[in-house]
């Protein structure tokens, strides 16, 4: 099926959503991101999502006057014109195109380009890979320094997971300075003694809608929170890990750099975290 | 007048030129690029940038079969086709497209997208700025870890260069762990006591094709090299200062950090390597 996607006020078949090849997204990886989940329909997190954009477009300029309820009519449209019950909707935001290729920003009033689209995912509540946990490999964390403001500058992301994938395991860890960062699309987590131990925010990761929800949620049910960096060998001792992303939400980590984690098996916090958030997104979805 | 650009082997205006809204290029920065320069109608270092090209391609596993004659006909046609007297040539090749967003790599066979269009810079050869000087400021290298590979992850050179430019100066110097790496979109240098002191080719930097020749060249004049990261405060107390890059040549920098490098004028040494410079890649340009 061919979906319909959103490029600049229009709906159109994404066979023919194209961008000038002197976007500033093409050109510069000009541009920010974000990707809603879409659960029985529905949005979760919307307006989480929708403030870490207006914040990512801030830090970087990039001017976009389309207000919250008009982002929220575009996803529904969306989400309507393409039948879509779970996965999620992709929303980037590039600062333009001028004609020309130029390291300075475009002059003031160039539109930027927007485009949206969904990412049909069934089965992505029920995945069994969260039964089962992921394994995980280390690698230095080479990326640029501002990971809290979400861009398009994917590509050691993208192959960090080819890394981990050529040795048979699921995703990356990204290492600096000897602790952990995150994962190559999502924030980690161990548990120790009952803990929860997770790097804290700051503009060496990215600021998670989904870690943040899990957090007020661990706090809820009266689970004991430490923020602050972690080690691999830290990790590979601890009783259990985990990630949270927006589509995968909460997600066991049985391994790490070959070493099984626990008892190898998912932990019982991950577990249900994991259960809490997908139904209390359920519950909140919009 | 409206371009004739290259695109996946057609030559075509350059309205009319798009990618696709899910090109790697676009979502993921997943793309290297060169700029080849052309003074009088003819290419210079043209076997430079692609040997570049080509490392960097393999350096991220981009497939591409496109040979050294086939670029430089590709070359010589838009050169042909825009009339172009003196500027670049700009190509971009990203991993393609495959009809959505995937941080996996596009399975085997998936062609690249190729770009290329010429950029007219009249009077490059002559710009009244080299006479002048430019003025720096530094800030820190936020960028990723593998400058040595030609990526269109510019995003953080592009904020720098409009940082400088809010100060009014004309470009920006990248420091790291106390050490000047590079500039926005060139290689640094400085000079003291006859000396030409410029930073070790590493990852940390891009392999400057004309830093390359440049060096050649003042060896050939016999003058001493010496290769090392150096301080902002350095080349504040240098005698003179200056850059190198495909498009500006042999660059004189005048001021860094509000402080006038030597007599705050363009020194010897950076006039001197200009002229030599542009005098060779006119005899040698293809």
């Amino acid at each position: 099926m061919t979906r319909t996607v959103y490029l600049n006020g229009d709906y159109m078949p994404e066979t023919e959503a194209t961008v000038s090849i002197f976007d500033r997204g093409f050109v510069m990886g000009d541009a920010v991101y974000e990707v809603t989940c879409v659960l029985d329909g529905r949005l979760t997190e919307f307006d989480g999502h929708m403030a870490r954009l207006a914040r990512s477009l801030k830090e970087l300029e990039i001017p976009c006057d389309i207000s919250r309820d008009e982002w929220l009519e575009i996803h529904r449209k969306l989400i309507e014109l393409n039948g879509l019950q779970e996965g999620g909707i992709y929303l980037q935001i590039s600062r333009g195109d001028v004609g020309d290729r130029d390291f300075h920003y475009p002059p003031a009033g160039t539109p930027p380009t927007v485009v949206l689209y969904t990412q049909s995912r069934p089965g992505l509540s029920t995945d069994p890979k969260a039964d089962e946990g992921i394994k995980v490999i280390s690698v230095p964390d080479l990326r640029w320094h501002r990971r809290d403001i979400k861009t398009v500058q994917l590509l050691y992301a993208s192959m960090a997971k080819m890394a981990a994938e050529k040795e048979g395991k699921d995703d990356a860890w990204f290492v600096e300075d000897g602790f952990v960062t995150e994962g190559s699309s999502n924030n980690c987590y161990i548990v120790k003694n009952g803990k929860i131990i997770t790097r804290q925010l700051s503009n060496d990761i990215l600021h998670g809608i989904t870690r943040s929800s899990v957090l007020k949620m661990a706090q809820e049910a009266q689970m004991e929170i430490e923020e602050r960096p972690f080690t691999i060998a830290e990790a590979q001792a601890a009783d259990e890990a985990f990630f949270t992303s927006a589509s995968a939400f909460v997600m066991p980590i049985v391994e790490v750099d070959g070493v099984a984690v626990g008892s190898g098996k998912p932990g019982s916090v991950a577990k249900r975290l994991r259960e809490i958030y997908i139904s209390e997104s359920l519950k909140s979805a919009i």
